[in-house]
């Protein structure tokens, strides 16, 4: 039985010797690179925190101590360590999340994988615990990049303000979240991290005195024989320092005695503090040290010694084509210019880059920023790209309809891994964002079904100078291209048929479920007319009337069924006085666990059999359903 | 002629003396009071930034530089620099807003009022400015309360890291937002305020000499002979220096002298600036410096000398019903606990705070922070009430959706001035909450109709403890009460007839516009059912079959028309495979310029003849709509 086995709780751990904690770790490693080398998930972070979370679990008593760890993806050392070894299947459906999981565990609390979380939900557990007279730590582990985000410094302002309620926040500090981490905070972190408290106050006070012709030489001499007081009197702490905190490092995150007395000096202290940890993402591992991109942030399934991959690739990613098509964009126009919030190679924004450096900005993990700052480029007479994944948009909804669409700025929005992105869970889909953006005024959205249309349709953005427009597409690759049969309005017929009865629309990626059905349906004597869309907002003006002409309509998007496309085209129906009924396909309203996409789509009825099935009951529950009056389509014509 | 009336143009002001400087401000103040008192709108605010206005645009040259005010809300006196004297229709139709405005000047950047904002989009200008080799200065005028904001910390983590680039951040330091500004920030603030440069770095020196036993009081006596040298070398910075940004200050904000001089210093600079100017709101006049609560941050139309209100109020306010139960509610139940984000009074918290002042939290000015601290106090076993303005939940999507709801916190968020609110502008009305939040699994939403109705669903939401509840209600008073006269399944029915043909939805506040629709209706022989569905989200069960017995529903909500309660009911209808027309009347797709709320609701239809001659219109270009056959109703039964 190796070491890692015998832990079964984190109590297990506190027997150790030294010597026995450092073949923990390495067999911890060991674990890792194999375990997540079969399954793929995040590894070059978790190797990273392996001897931090051994620390707070030989600190802390887990669960009566609360152990937040921000973003989520860096615990399953933590996992290993409460009892959840078999990692066989993680990520997959039924196995283990790839975050923390309350069903999983009474050692998680948050399962939210959005970064920069951590410090408010720590703040909220410590004032409840102060309410109800619990006792009890709570301890907030946050990265450096997720320091970056505004909800960080929003959390840090209210715990700071509270010098009596304790609280534990360690700063992970491995100077990067995918990429290295950018701006102000993060040189600031690095001064913290090169110059070491005592050699920090004697730079600074040699320059002071240099500067202060009163003073000379003596006084720094002086200042410079207080060696060992200074040492003691000091630590690092500027910024933190200020804001009321309590600062203690920094700490060499891999040296378990080290970040063990930190705690525990953090332990006793009554009030907030932060513990600064130096850690190093990857560690261990060659081959995640070496990758200089992201250390090997997350990986695919693949041969742990080569780290060649193992699932053959379908074909261009989304991400590469988009990538691609911007840096074009880019040659044509010495306007574009281009945003990420701390991702800049996994939305695609790599190649770009390194063609226009002065052209493209990393805002750090900051949604907000990137919509806010996209206005004022906009209105300063640039056109900005601002490129995020589906889920994290939602972090700057405000932004996108206040500072974008109010302003009515041309800034175009790229959302990669929109829709079922499955084995991220919950909080990684990308299934909101045709739903919650359908009351920006003005803002234009479209879903391209295959990389074609996503070339086309990011031109068709990129035009738009005064509004905000918005294109989303899925995770993985992009499919075969589908050909339009015909063109209604702005909308590509897919499919016709003689005398319709039912109009599929077609939202990006579901036209080739929508042609599924409409075969099935054909089979079962049901014609169908199959239409994409493309821009979804605002409807098209030639869809009510080509509704008028079918006994029923079905929308079937990779989104949200509440609020949809769907939603958009029965009130446009409605407005334009076509009462054919309209029957909505897409997600349900629940959070979807994690599984592969098409394990979601199935559970959820997304797949063409249920589509068709579906109608073919709609169809026969309503033999009343006759096509429209030809009065009545008059009207709205 | 006055002074101020013989300023046409910012460059006007160069030419003036010190002794017509104080003279100007003391007309523009004046001015204020008068005018403000007349047509109610920001006060306090405006009062503080005379001098600060006058010094900004005596040092830049707007509009080639850019001056940006956050919220807005104190530009008031940066429009009488403008060209703009005429306040007598201020925020009234037709007037001058009482935010900038592009519409109004070219010296106006940023409309939307939401807090935080500025230093993001000076971010983004300034880098535009870079990419197109263009000059001119980029000026952010920013309060200490909107940097309790998550977005200013993103900002200036940005702004910070490009020493090279110019931008001038004046904070503009009142010590308050509404209330007095809140946690470490403002902490750090009040220590750069009280101790000057020299001062601070004296204590700083003898604090440590002290604790350091190998030098001792010569080495402190040298430091304190150094005084010139030091007081040269030295600014108070801390916290901002830290990030890498240049400190100036603390100036005194009502001494144009030193304001202009402390600008045209950061003017010459080449990098990132902050020029911290200490103001007082409501300078100059007596009832506002001695209004305690917020300095008359708002005030109605009033007497300017007796500062008594001057338009009757129509009954307790929604705000004060809610303020008054929650009360009762924190009296009943130890776990209720509530949050504010910068307006404990505005959202009715005051007497809660009075009673249970270890209960209520002020945030700052952080929607995020409340969302998630939240689910973090709910998660320590609290039941917390977040009140919030409507409008100002949109920064807290994120956090309502991946922290309360998806953790199944049992949370309850109050939004106040809900719907169309008028005369704040585009930005202020709350119109976006019923149909952003349709995606959040679990997520109850009620919209009282009245203030029995109010306090009622108050206490249903309080006693969910597993997921989030929200209460929406708009802003002034509550009106009478409107009897139910029947129920079915959770629903209020407001109006019966025999036989009916059409169904109302009277969502909220709408209530009234139903029943006087049905009655115009019922006057040209339509029978009219109405229902309060009391909770619009979920739908109630009941609601599908209860249309099925109707020839058209209508659905009539405060709230964008798109993808809200009229969405909601619709997909509701069809997944019963109840086809009966919906037609959806709200806010249609558009913000909405400043006027009155009864002058909103007029000029886009949403008044009780707009709805009944729709609903004529749609039955009588429908005729062919017969209500369903008994066949399908018993299908979806």
């Amino acid at each position: 039985m190796t070491i890692l086995e015998s832990i079964r709780q984190p109590r297990d751990l506190k027997a150790l010797t030294e010597a026995e904690l450092g073949e923990l770790s390495d067999e911890i490693r060991e674990f890792l690179v194999h375990a997540v080398a079969r399954t793929g998930g995040h590894l070059g972070p978790n190797l990273g925190v392996v001897e931090l979370t051994v620390a707070l679990h030989r600190v802390f008593e887990s669960p009566a101590d609360r152990i937040l760890w921000d973003t989520g993806h860096q615990s399953y050392v933590h996992k290993l360590l409460t009892g959840r070894q078999d990692f066989s299947k993680l990520r997959g459906k039924g196995g283990l999340s790839g975050y923390p999981s309350r069903e999983e565990s009474e050692h998680d609390v948050i399962e939210n994988s959005h970064a920069s979380t951590a410090l408010g939900w720590a703040d909220g557990l410590a004032k409840a615990r102060r309410v109800r007279g619990e006792k009890g730590h709570v301890v907030a582990v946050v990265g450096d990049g997720a320091l970056t985000g505004g909800m960080a410094w929003e959390a840090l302002n209210n715990i700071a303000a509270a010098k009596d309620r304790p609280l534990i926040v360690v700063v992970n500090d491995n100077e990067r979240s995918y990429a290295p981490t950018i701006g102000g905070l993060a040189n600031h972190l690095a001064a913290l991290r090169t110059t070491d408290g005592y050699e920090r106050v004697l730079a600074w006070g040699k320059a002071v005195l240099q500067r202060t012709p009163l003073v000379g030489p003596p006084v720094y001499e002086a200042l410079h024989g207080a060696k060992k007081g200074f040492k003691d009197a000091f630590a690092p702490q500027g910024l933190f320092e200020d804001l009321g905190l309590k600062y203690v490092g920094p700490i060499d995150g891999h040296d378990i005695r080290a970040v063990e007395s930190a705690l525990r000096r953090a332990k006793r202290f009554h009030g907030p503090v932060l513990v600064h940890c130096i850690t190093e993402k990857g560690r261990g591992y060659e081959p995640a040290l070496a990758h200089e991109e992201d250390h090997f942030h997350t990986v695919g399934v693949m041969d742990p010694l080569t780290c060649a991959p193992l699932v053959p690739s379908g074909g261009p990613s989304w991400t590469s084509v988009f990538g691609e098509e911007i840096v074009r964009i880019g040659e044509e126009r010495e306007d574009v210019v281009a945003i990420t919030a701390a991702m800049l190679h996994p939305v695609g924004l790599g190649p770009f880059a390194e063609r226009f450096p002065d052209r493209v900005w990393d805002v750090g993990i900051a949604e907000q920023h990137a919509a806010v700052s996209a206005a004022g480029l906009a209105t300063g007479g640039l056109h900005p790209v601002v490129a995020v994944y589906a889920t994290f948009l939602n972090r700057a909804f405000d932004q996108l309809l206040m500072d974008v669409a109010l302003h009515r700025c041309g800034v175009t929005f790229v959302l990669d891994r929109a829709g079922v992105t499955g084995t991220d869970g919950p909080s990684h889909n990308g299934m909101w964002d045709m739903s919650v953006l359908q009351v920006v005024p003005g803002l234009r959205i479209a879903a391209p079904r295959d990389a074609d249309q996503l070339r086309a349709q990011l031109r068709e953005a990129v035009a738009v100078d005064d509004a905000p427009t918005l294109l989303r597409f899925p995770k993985e690759s992009a499919g075969p291209a589908i050909p339009a049969v015909d063109r209604i309005g702005g909308m590509d017929v897919l499919h016709q048929a003689d005398d319709p009865e039912v109009l599929l629309v077609a939202v990006g990626v579901m036209a080739s479920v929508c042609l599924q059905a409409a075969d099935l349906l054909q089979a079962r004597g049901i014609r169908c007319t199959v239409v994409d869309p493309r821009w979804v907002k605002p409807v098209d003006p030639a869809l009510p009337p080509l509704a008028a002409g079918h006994r029923l309509v079905a929308v079937v998007e990779d989104n949200s069924r509440a609020a949809g496309v769907g939603s958009a085209v029965a009130l446009a129906l409605g407005d334009a006085e076509v009462d054919v009924p309209v029957r909505r396909f897409g997600i349900p309203e629940q959070f979807l666990a994690h599984a592969k996409r098409g394990e979601v789509l199935a559970d959820i009825g997304l797949t063409p059999v249920d589509v068709a099935g579906r109608i073919s009951a709609s169809l026969a529950a309503g033999q009343g359903l006759a096509k429209q009056s030809p009065d009545a389509q008059e009207h709205q014509a």
